[in-house]
């Protein structure tokens, strides 16, 4: 295999099924249609949907039922892209090299197309029901189970709640801990969860799947924290150095790059560690979970 | 049937079931989880829950089914009003009586709120499906699909957007009838219509039940102009007159109150009508229903 073909190839998979689930923007609700369109257009690595797709293939699933699940996926992260970016929260002007929802649409239409991208996101994976026959029918309640779980308070949301609440704070490392566990592994763990689960795989490497998911989410976050550090605004696509500037305690702030660089290589090797673990195999999605440590952007 | 006695009875007995369903408040995102309970508990008529009990005793339905979406529709429902009194939306301090959510909690905080309700709420639908058994899984599926579909973007989602797009400009008929059968008439449709899903009825009722959902919408929301002109602060718990400060283009604006009430009593009359159509029969539902026209707050 060669991977980077290969994620080339299958990230415009992930990307057209995410986008054949999105609503044409028009009708009297066509600038909300519109808003959500353009978050989710904005571009993006489709991280969470290939996670889905990879581990339906894995357990040998039925790819149509993993398709609602990818797109709603990439609709309830992209909800928290577009309410994180608003004046109130991280007020953040650009994304992804291009200008934020709420600057292209004002602040109410971007808070009502986050809201709408979290609803559609719980009905297009809800979708699922109308493509499942016999026990199929369980699996897709199960996904939806994991997917409000780890997306509500208690998941995400929990997290995005806790930084909002002590930002400009110093934090300490147990609540830096649940800060990277929840505002970013929870949907990471989702997403290898959920393409399991819709293949039917037992509990036991459901389980395996979210500590996996954890590890890789907190590696994920912290190389974040450190391409923040040491990357210009030009190749992030987003003002490079905000952290420091929003005096936002980080995990690479607090430890410095050399011992953060450090965390993300055991936290990735754990991961990979425990996915070799696992009763089945996918190279290509073993490759991808490696390839978040090398992260550039 | 003493009309008065049954309302407060059940109305005491939704407010339960609905309070059933919201998470303590404790743990490292214990803000958030008090937030989302301020919201939810500062009161409100529990109108959308005991629709969905009614009609779901009307056809003979297992209850047990019918209150995890009774407690997700209220859920949804205070999501909306949250986010809608948001300073970028209609900048209400005060609701029922109390102080929003923003005010309390902060901005940020009362943005995260609405969300963790939003997705709770499906979470909390979603959990019907362990309550469940044989037929009864695929009226939880439909009764999922009914809720987000008037929930997002082409439903209540969708209202408030014009609304919010529209603000302050001069509406034409069609536009007005527009956002109050979405954003007002979305969840009381949906509320209608899943209670009978959940038990079962044909869909012959639930589109009956759906055209009734829509006439009393709209009687629900021109009451509410209608209010917004005749009654004190005082007796609405949230500044009287505030359409006509805001410039808000409303029926009762421009067709006057007198039309408006006698729009209210067709719309009623004809929803009334319909209702004596049903296949089914419940009084208290039918005398809610009716009730609507005359409220005072």
């Amino acid at each position: 295999m060669n991977f980077a073909e290969e994620l080339k190839k299958r990230t415009r998979h992930a990307d057209e099924v995410v986008c054949s689930f999105l609503p044409v923007a028009e009708g009297a609700d066509e600038t909300l249609l519109s808003a959500m369109n353009y978050s989710v257009r904005a571009g993006g690595k489709r991280l969470r949907p290939l996670m889905i797709e990879s581990t339906c293939r894995m357990y040998g699933g039925n790819e149509k039922l993993a398709e609602p699940f990818m797109a709603a996926m990439e609709m309830i992260h992209t909800h928290s892209l577009v309410h994180d970016d608003l004046p109130a929260m991280d007020n953040d002007e650009y994304r992804r090299g291009k200008k934020t929802t709420h600057v292209v649409y004002g602040e109410a239409m971007a808070i009502l197309a986050g809201d709408g991208l979290l609803s559609l996101g719980y009905e297009t994976a809800a979708g699922a029901f109308a493509r499942c026959s016999g026990q199929e029918t369980a699996y897709v309640a199960k996904a939806l189970q994991i997917l409000s779980q780890k997306t509500g308070p208690g998941g995400m949301l929990g997290g995005q709640s806790v930084d909002v609440e002590l930002d400009g704070q110093p934090l300490s490392e147990e609540q830096i801990d649940y800060i990277y566990s929840h505002k970013t592994g929870a949907l990471i763990e989702a997403s290898l969860m959920i393409g399991a689960v819709l293949a039917g795989a037992p509990d036991t490497e459901i389980a395996k799947l979210e500590a996996i998911g954890t590890d890789v989410g907190n590696a994920f976050q912290i190389r974040d924290d450190i391409l923040d550090m040491t990357e210009t605004t030009e190749e992030l696509g987003k003002p490079a150095g905000s952290d420091e500037r929003n005096k936002k305690t980080t995990y690479a702030g607090i430890h410095g790059v050399e011992a953060a660089e450090e965390t993300v290589r055991q936290l990735s090797a754990r991961a990979l560690r425990q996915f070799d673990d696992l009763e089945a195999e996918e190279p290509f999605l073993r490759a991808l979970l490696a390839s978040l440590t090398n992260r550039r952007k």
